[in-house]
């Protein structure tokens, strides 16, 4: 094996450049050559790329986002544009490549690695947490660490105005990041998509708080949940208390990488080498209770990643 | 002297537990006993106070928030209301009140000191900077650095996205946060109420910075200059780019203070007991061309703060 | 059961306060009477406590430090005292007793179960992660973190001056603060107690780097590796370049704790309470290969926790 | 005028970079050239150099130390290296020269405009704040809120352990870091060099707390005044309680700068390449009273910035 691409892609999260370090030092001990493509698929397709070398990545393993740069592409989904990817990845003499993305990009490396024959290996890096095979992504961790830092400064507005918060954080259409928040903020209530929203359960738990003295209440809401305008309205008009809506944004994406996300860059980087190397492609690489591990390709894609409830009780019991 | 008050009325600020450990320290170090009311108006109203020593404000200065918890209280403005309050002052022995707050609080003070003829002194605290008599209120340097470490992460998905943010911060009808964020952050573009906003002018400027390479860009818009998820779609409309919108929303008013929001407290408590001591009520201190002043709350109340405009200009030369 | 008694002892870390709520909470949810003792064994032997109820433990999750207060107390561990103490856990109707705190504090609990046949569950908390029967303490993460962020300044500094540093962090007598945060910082060596050291192979990397172009060092020690400004010497005169040592000294102890170590207290609080429940005492709780288990206090207390060397492998081949 | 040259000498500070950006836009708007030298007077004297456009001081804007290096440098003070410096400094036709660093680059910057007849412009940026002719330095502000952070961390275990802390601070042989950080972050003493250390007298303050019921302490000490390790021991000795010393080390240079950094750089950046443009050279710029000015070089390098001491006594007053 002489040459190995890396492409970041979906959604940036942060880490994704530790585990590109991790990718082309893990690489160049062992004498191969890595190719970094820019704009995640596009720039497959694009044939977009830049060698990268152990200098290359030097200074770049606590910075948040992707110096390869990333994209969401519908194109590239196309088997025209696959066809173009494929070619080029063998034109660049390219034997193997490590995707470092969310699920999405785990369905983008299946179809490649069919279109392309070449091997594959997912990296999960995504602040969702929402990959099949692994029990946490690269970027969650940072993702749940400055959402806690910013609903701890919103506990105390909430605290001095005794007002009730809805917190609405990312996750697309899971409720990981909002369950790991909502227990570490001490969250009066967490709302994942996951459990259906029910208002009358939600409104009693404010009033019972209430009659113990509890004035303020933060409730951490998963985008996922739908229309959280609606939740703080609710509230409102059922109880009259005054409720405000805060939308943690787009910072839970980016900032440096905790320790736990750039430990997990490390290790998934350095375990996806050894994969191509060993020629077991089409694999995708995670910690599963507390070991490196990797699962196949297909049964990350085909699988949905459970999620484990008892946080959401435990968080309840603890915010009485 | 025996006797004085201190409330924190309106928003809460980071720096308001500084600035009321600072007047709780400095009059008692004059043997002066100091109630502190809580929840603003409301508390002097309804006579909810407890009484301060220098050991109930030990382990605060480092607190967002307010210990005394705050409100904007709509009904302390009628007459009726202002009576009662006034009474409670005097029955207490309130020989003087230190009023915590923004420039509505101000403004409640002048109308608490025509009822009661109590002296009152102004400590501006408020994230949006908007006190007359000062250069700078408490909480303001605070609310600044907390946008800017929000959007220096959002600035990693923007760069790894080769995408265009708007970023909306508080400030009210006021632009101050603004103007200071978008300098600090290196924003291609920054929108204050007190600036006019120009379609044409921005995606003109957009269009000029992509013709230079810059394929990503950071937009500051102050909460005052209106509907912000209009300008977003203006962008993607006029310009067929990718613009999204984030909210830095509540963590704004809270979190630690800054060490400059806490040297502004203890500087401005310490003037706030002096004036008081000296019989020279109905001012507001402040920071003034680097030097701690006082004006009238008459003067205080009846000019709004101008708005230095260079800073906007500066920051447009540094963005290109 | 109608009581148990909570006590914080040793070192204090990050998460303390968030166990001790979780132990309140989740006992006064099965109608369980807390008892808070202060200052450690200290408290015990001298009956300073005070009741806790769900309400005192409120706004206390995201704060580090230990609203009991610790200790260390070497009296205590005569028989006389340890008698005083079991007494007065006796008298208080003390029927269990949560233990948070380190390695130490395991053997302290094992010692006062032995001579008060009073049931204890330990829960380990310690920034040094040297609890056997646990893969992580509660603390460990934020004590990691704190350190990457300031070695992540310090390495602004390195650069700037092509200069290298030693940097010291905490651990007493483990390289598991020092092993995470290496990897994490990107460091170019990691000097742990668990590997002698050897001044010819680290000035030799650090040629070697040279020679790649590498002017800048950072090289993480653990405390317990003895003589930290030796190392520094060793490099200044061994090779004539400029070596600096900075020590990131107590902060590591205290901060607001971080996600994970905040939802390890929630786990391990509720757990320790658990087992008291079922009269399962003179248990230590933990969590190992992800999942919150349980060890005997005796087995705990009889083995030294291994550490996986293979982390500091992926550090230096990451590093090059 | 076609070129002028930019260059960072002596210790980092945090927003060198963000005043690298502001001289150069700033530059380039004008139609002049910039080039940039690397490691100081390092390298002027080595002619080593590279042009910096508006791109390519893109995106450093928050980050800490300096793109161009930086370098103490003995040997350029001779009389050969200087005339060396100077002809490079002709050879490649600059008109000017913008020197970003503390008071020993002012005299550098003061010994080679006589040697060139080249005019140049300080730009202070320091974290010692220790330039005559401007309140506050570039990076004085940064370090100040990091060593706050840091302490406000160590009070957690000061406070739980009922411990006395000695903090050392930087700012050579000025205590402008301790006076600032001391009143921040309500420390019980403050220990600069601008003022005797007695130890009779901060024993006995200590004493005093004591017995109004402080049982911590932080005293934040310069390292301007000496073996802070011996006031530890003072303490231990004098008093029989338990010391500690933590020294908060390199983290305080680096770092992302924070807004009133960045503000400074931006501005005086702006100003430094005006008063070039303006044939006005040899001057320091400054903020004074609140406005952006600039005195001579000379007077600048000839005088003892004074320092305010009532601050401390306000913080004194504060820590009761």
């Amino acid at each position: 094996m002489k040459t190995i691409g890396v492409v970041t892609s979906g959604g940036d999260a942060p880490g994704m450049n530790a585990a590109i370090r991790a990718v082309v030092r893990v690489a160049s001990g062992h004498g191969i050559r890595v190719l970094g493509f820019r704009r995640g698929w596009g720039g497959v397709v694009a044939n977009e790329f830049m060698e990268l070398t152990p200098r290359s990545v030097s200074g770049i393993i606590q910075l948040g986002g992707t110096i390869l740069h990333t994209s969401r592409c519908k194109e590239c989904e196309t088997a025209g544009e696959q066809e173009k990817a494929s070619e080029n990845l063998k034109k660049n003499g390219v034997e193997g490549l490590a995707v470092i993305g969310g699920d999405g990009s785990m369905r983008g490396a299946r179809a490649m690695s069919k279109t392309s024959g070449i091997p594959m290996v997912g990296i999960p890096a995504s602040i969702d947490n929402d990959v099949y095979g692994t029990d946490e992504t690269i970027g969650f961790d940072t993702a749940v660490n400055t959402s806690v830092s910013e609903i701890d400064k919103i506990r105390d507005t909430a605290v001095s105005h005794d007002r009730i918060f809805i917190v609405e954080v990312m996750g697309r259409q899971r409720g990981f990041i909002a369950a790991m928040v909502g227990l570490a903020v001490g969250a009066e209530a967490t709302l994942v998509p996951e459990v259906k929203y029910n208002e009358e359960v939600l409104l009693n738990l404010i009033k019972v708080n209430e009659a113990k003295g509890k004035k303020s209440a933060i409730i951490v809401a998963a985008e996922g949940v739908g229309d959280t305008r609606k939740i703080a309205e609710d509230i409102e008009k059922g109880l009259g208390l005054e409720a405000r809506l805060s939308i943690i944004g787009y910072a839970q994406r980016g900032g440096s990488p905790t320790a736990r996300s750039r430990f997990l860059a490390a290790e998934f980087g350095n375990r996806a080498v050894e994969l191509l190397l060993a020629g077991n492609g089409n694999r995708v690489v995670g910690i599963q209770n507390g070991r490196i591990t990797d699962i196949s390709l297909e049964e990350s894609c085909n699988n949905k990643k459970p999620m484990d409830l008892s946080i959401l009780q435990l968080a309840r019991v603890l915010s009485t």
